[in-house]
């Protein structure tokens, strides 16, 4: 069938109901091979709210059958011939939430061509819920094997585990790409609101870019030892002060929001912004965001922005990150057999911080 | 009553009525001299939204009697033995919207000692309905005589008419302050949403600074050779083409937004941004603005941000610019006696494109 003596089988949801812990194994037909791909035959892969999302149908109709997952750890076990990267058979690479771009081959592409191929506004190939430039459909992670064009494939450096790769990348570089973009680092107070998947990472990115200091945001105060262990400096647990925006007002430069709720009190998480303070929105509501009061921001001139994922060298600069600076995310090994469980309890918010499916 | 030979008089709002042309003229008591301070004699006083906004208390409930108008032009008449600015009796000066901040008396301020006092935090004194830090009332430029403090007094340039100085001194540099911030200029395409006063200044300064093309955005076409002649490269009209959004899609760099309506196609406007696109809200609406979708944040990583007036270093830079460029707004001018009318067509969107009262 995929022209090779493994299956590609996996996870797969027939219909919105996969999303509460529904999903059928199954074998799937992957994109049709090219000399630019790469098959992976994956040893780990970590559950993303993306996942749930499109398991639900929940921002548009999912094309079924779908396997989800797109935090994608394994070993090279085909390489076509003209694969870049210099990828070798046996080579531990990783996968994440894009695995392919028009690179040009549809037009002029700015983004492409300056290296953002996660901003391509021509052709967004999604690792999972997608289809190929060549007509393929993408089938992600919750899976035995994975097809992907070579030029979304990263190398794992040696001394990050693959259990610990297969988060930072969805997860990790979606905090880490627009904390680098708008200057956290030296000088700058940095605010994390909600401490989940994507708010542990950017605790971690924060100080590992050396903020001068990380305020999390979180509902209660039940995540605020684990908080200050991943290196916050401050944690406000607005069910705990009735006044936490007005007590809080005015004292962060850049927050990084990743609740994803459309009833979330983004004026008062803004009003937290110093003067040309920026918001950055990547938690993604399936009902849109809250009214904006302009007035917010005029007054402060502050923004309010948002972040897609990260591309390809922004996956390897932040590995290069994570070395440097033994960044470690807080994840929990599942094995894969398990996976219908796992989504259900991470719908449930269990995780601390990230569920990784092995297999 | 004010320690001087002339009396401050003007027309005065008393309850919400006056915004439907009921301002009654009357004599009202400045704030108490400073030796800081400056008295205006008043020549023009243009007419800007805000004026409408507070009279109707559409902002939030206006403190009556109030004297609107902050686009004033006149003659120094007395001047303060501490006033700033060199300025000297007779010399013919300007004052915008904000007529004072905290300039470091209530504690540091980072806006007030960097320049930006239109972003001070401690203290935004509104040259009308506001309280100075003496305590004194704010009355505006539908007037005799203004006093105000010297530090947000400039200087009109020769070569600008007062009438034609008087609209950019709040207009003028709310959108002069946004396209300069943002880097309108060469190389970027500018659209402009909305041709009143704002919006025809918005033309004129993007163009002004160069940028490489200038796209107005209007309802209908009816204001397409004004448009020209201010300097658009291009016109749409959004009531003449259903498929306007899709067919102008991604093409804009900067848009600054000078629309007031909380039920503007905002997302719609938003999709005329390119990657990286910055959207400029400087609108008021009283309802806010309309809810984000945040996807459109996320997929192109565009940011909405707003800006508010400008410093007094910005209008200064600005009317270098005027000069330099021979800008030149387009006014009509009105006997001050005429104020509660021209309020009526103002609000009608009569102004093509701005009135100026002139004593």
């Amino acid at each position: 069938m995929s022209g090779t003596d493994y299956k590609f089988e996996g996870w797969l949801g027939h219909d919105a109901s996969a999303g509460e812990g529904k999903m059928q194994w199954g074998e799937f037909e992957p994109k049709p091979w090219e000399e630019t791909d790469i098959d992976i035959r994956i040893s780990h892969c970590s559950i993303c709210g993306s996942d749930l999302h499109t398991l639900h149908s929940g921002w548009g109709p999912t094309n079924y059958p779908c396997c989800v997952g797109h935090e994608i750890v394994g070993t090279v076990v085909r390489v076509g011939s003209k694969a870049e990267g210099g990828l070798k058979l046996g080579d531990r690479v990783g996968v994440g939430a894009q695995s392919d771009s028009c690179r040009g081959r549809l037009g002029p592409c700015e983004a492409c061509s300056s290296g953002m191929e996660n901003y391509c506004q021509n052709k967004m190939v999604g690792t999972y819920n997608s289809v190929h430039l060549n007509g393929g459909k993408s089938y992600g992670g919750y899976a035995t094997y994975n097809r992907v064009p070579s030029h979304f494939v990263v190398k794992i450096p040696d001394s990050i585990s693959s259990a610990e790769a297969a988060p930072m990348l969805c997860a990790g570089v979606t905090t880490y790409a627009p904390l680098k973009h708008h200057g956290a680092g030296p000088g700058k107070t940095v605010g994390i609101i909600g401490l989940g998947g994507l708010g542990h990472f950017g605790v971690m990115w924060a100080k590992a870019l050396n903020a001068d200091k990380v305020v999390v945001v979180s509902r209660t105060s039940a995540k605020k030892d684990d908080a200050v262990k991943m290196g916050a400096d401050e944690f406000i647990a607005t069910a705990d002060d009735p006044d936490w925006a007005k007590n809080h007002s005015s004292t962060l430069d850049i927050i990084l929001c990743t609740v994803s709720s459309s009833s979330m009190p983004l004026m008062e998480y803004m009003s937290l912004l110093r003067f040309n303070g920026t918001f950055v929105q990547v938690g993604a509501p399936n009902d849109g965001l809250p009214s904006i009061k302009q007035f917010a921001l005029m007054f402060k001139r502050l923004s309010i922005t948002g972040s897609m994922i990260g591309s390809p060298d922004d996956i390897r600069d932040m590995l290069q990150l994570a070395e440097d600076k033994k960044v470690k995310p807080w994840i929990k090994e599942i094995p894969m057999k398990n996976a219908n469980q796992a989504i259900v309890d991470f719908d449930a918010g269990k995780p601390r911080y990230r569920f990784v499916l092995a297999n």
